[in-house]
């Protein structure tokens, strides 16, 4: 059995993060069930995981925020959607962390292996219909032009059959990750090699 | 006494949002609770928090990320500093609402009337130090270019005296600002009018 | 009574400008004499007068061109909408002495108190209708892209009422305090105290 | 003899600007004498002074702040110095007119024909010494990042011989003729043909 | 047996081009033993090979310019820096052909398989020695900003060890891929499927 | 008789290149007598000629590109719009060398003295039909954002009557030159005075 905190020293060969990253067993216990759960269902404990947990107070609302936004059942977007304004925009912002784990997201979600390369690099040109291409278009806007966002990108977004409601989720996705960029890129948070392969070949049977 | 939901009437014969803003009867128990405690203290309710109400998991979520910042009691930082540091880089994103509800903070903690609008308008100009301008320098590059941060910024910040926690701050402040700026710039959140003046002019008594 | 040289001094407890200031005594006359007439009329001297009087044959056509587009009696652009257009394109130029002493002006001119500081964070997002957005909208394009201005741009604004001389106007004011920003940014020019305050609240009777 | 009135009417066949230009008869006297005197310098009337005396107040206004600044006669700047920063900084701002007029007197000037292009291209590559290269990289700050502008430039201009007033020079031609060049995009302001080949081959005896 | 022109037909289910894809036997002999050749050695055409085959005499000088840089013998550039160079330069610019294309290269010749994908998103972070990131610094100048380039450049190299003709290297390599991005963004230049996974796994015995 | 070699000791006297300039007997065959027919036509060798030498085997790819667009006899750009297409993308990549050589061949190939002067400022003011702007407004696309280049550019251009293979030419002469405006940029290659003067005046009978 692999406990998490061997993970975390087998990964951490190279740096996860320039800040202090601790010991599971050091952790608040609510902090140590999520990483256990999510080890648990994914095989690894994603670095983020691991370097919020030196803030555990900030690693709370982060998480919080982010299910809020990534688990929510409500409105039109489907998870591909969500992960592939992650990673759209994540490029933009140059963050390595985003860009490449929820890049993983997106082909698993999407069960499309060449999606995230295409999204990441150039919206415009990847394998995705008119209103896929708009909801990145509004999402690159919100990322580097929120003040010029106006009535005129409502009605687009309308035009291609999104309500209110999923434009909120459009920019409230594109916001928080636009927090997690910065902060991944200020702490070099190190994303998992793990993340680079998944989804890329059929799993083994 | 003024009850809440009169004073959002009274205030929103502007939109407060582009979105419903619910009746405080119709809240979670939390969120009423949280509301009637920031009119209390602040004699009206900031119209973030009813904005925001209109989503409940990322109320709980945005104001528990922003009290991890802007409450946390260790490190360097001032009220004054983490003010400015949010007036600086929400000017930067153009979000009226943040500019003008955090200019007013700016001038009540630092006591200095003149500071948040020259903060808002060129930090570089502002009546403050080297340490106080070397941390605005700092936020602006993680505002719009945190993919460029590296041990250079490091480097300068700890000269002027900022530990590396004081550099996460610094960092997380401007992020999650940075988050709320788009929220606020795609809603059309709409600054309270009590924010304008406040701190301008000393108390009547 | 306070002589003009005695505000100087006063309000130079910081420096009003990187270069000298000279003594009122010493001015040419013509200079004195505006000077003298700004103060009785504003109850001070704006910071303005005293760091142009360094170069006395600039600060006679600085004015000179400043009177014939702000003191205008022709077109159909109000004062409140030419220090409008100052204080949106000085927001822009990041030039606090113009920022913060037309915004003083909008705030006279208007009658609205919080106008300044939205026209300076975000004119998109300030009480205003489309005509003076779109009076706006312009300006800062003359002001950031005035090689890409073209007739679709007198269109646009020819549409919300108006004419030839009235674009000439809102380019003119723009380029002369295009000027004036890059001037103030220079030499450091500091806005007078008393402008942060102005038009905030009602005047005491 | 060639009236000016005439000549206006030669070149006019593309229009000098987008406003009505007057007739010389229809100018105020000083208007009119200073076109007049200008023509018999130069051998034509430059467009400038027929577009701008649409406008009296600010034909005045403007061109005493042109000889304030272009015909000052202390300071160690050279009148070729003067007529390159111009030069390079109205190809920053697209300028046809400023590029292509004072491209001329640069040639003039300078008695170097090639000077004028090599600046108004990058002056990195321009046959100057390095004084006038950081000359002009101050001018180009100033021209596109004034808000930046700080005691260092100061200090690497000094190293290159500049003294204060020197810097206030440059900064204050650089600023006037951003004003320039944002009223000559505007109006479309046409240099005239003379000015293109001005300079560029040796006068004919 | 595939034959090329079969594959052609397989991968263009989506469109390789926005321009006609010319069939291989009415190809020119020698473009069509090169693609052959190709063919033979990758197990596929690179669609760059079809559809730049449109135009044989841009062909014939876009390959020729290619061997020329990334077949040299010469300096102390790897293969796999030449091609980090072509995958950062050409993220910049945002060209999914090239980015997809060489950055299995990448992969193949650094035999890293994340490297790819870190040089993509931001340089910066990924692993790489202290030398590559200066190469990989000047190539980014050298897209984005050639006028700036100066003997700054040439020291900052040298001092990690590059001579002027590698540098020469670096900036043509971005300089040619420069040209083949533009025409891949125009044309709409589809990468092949089997570049996305090239070097991320061990071969297959 | 000039022999080239001498030719190029005399403009050499400030430095071609910031790389070394082979001696033409010291050349491959084709190199010396491509270099000798330039020379012939053209009356002097212009330096990207002699710059270029000191790689054969990018000099060979280089003009074999350059014919390839520059002589190409089909499609409706006539040689003097592919001229312009050089010099506006150029001055915008800022590279003297292109500007100056190319502005030369714009006004041979146009008879408009004034052309190339008017394109490298603002081809917006030039004196050009709607038809030529559009190519140039298309070019300039091209050159500095072509990940956005789409449909609607294809459709612009067709209703200007220009057919997809024109638009071919235009998208790959502005890649081309912005290969070689780098290369220029980081040599400093210097434009033949000759260049400078070709095409403003009436040829000597």
């Amino acid at each position: 059995m692999n406990a998490p905190a061997d993970l975390a020293q087998t990964t951490a060969t190279k740096p996860i993060s320039r800040y202090p990253v601790p010991e599971l067993v050091d952790l608040p216990d609510d902090l140590r069930e999520r990483i256990l759960a999510v080890q648990e269902k994914a095989g690894f404990v994603p670095n983020v995981f691991l370097a919020l947990a030196h803030r555990p107070a900030e690693f709370r609302a982060f998480f919080a925020y982010h299910d809020a936004l990534m688990d929510k059942e409500t409105g039109s977007l489907t998870k591909a959607d969500r992960e592939m304004i992650v990673t759209a925009t994540s490029a933009r912002n140059r963050c390595l962390y985003c860009v490449v784990a929820h890049g993983a997201l997106v082909r698993i979600y999407s069960k499309q292996p060449l999606l995230a390369d295409q999204v990441a690099v150039n919206h415009a040109k990847a394998d995705l219909p008119a209103r896929q291409k708009a909801m990145l278009d509004f999402a690159m806007k919100v990322c580097t032009a929120s003040d010029e966002v106006g009535e005129g990108d409502y009605a687009t977004l309308h035009a291609h059959g999104f309500d209110d409601e999923d434009i909120w989720d459009i920019a409230a996705i594109t916001a928080f990750f636009g927090l997690s960029n910065r902060i991944a890129n200020v702490t070099g948070m190190r994303p998992n090699d793990e993340f680079y392969l998944m989804g890329r070949v059929p799993r083994q049977k």
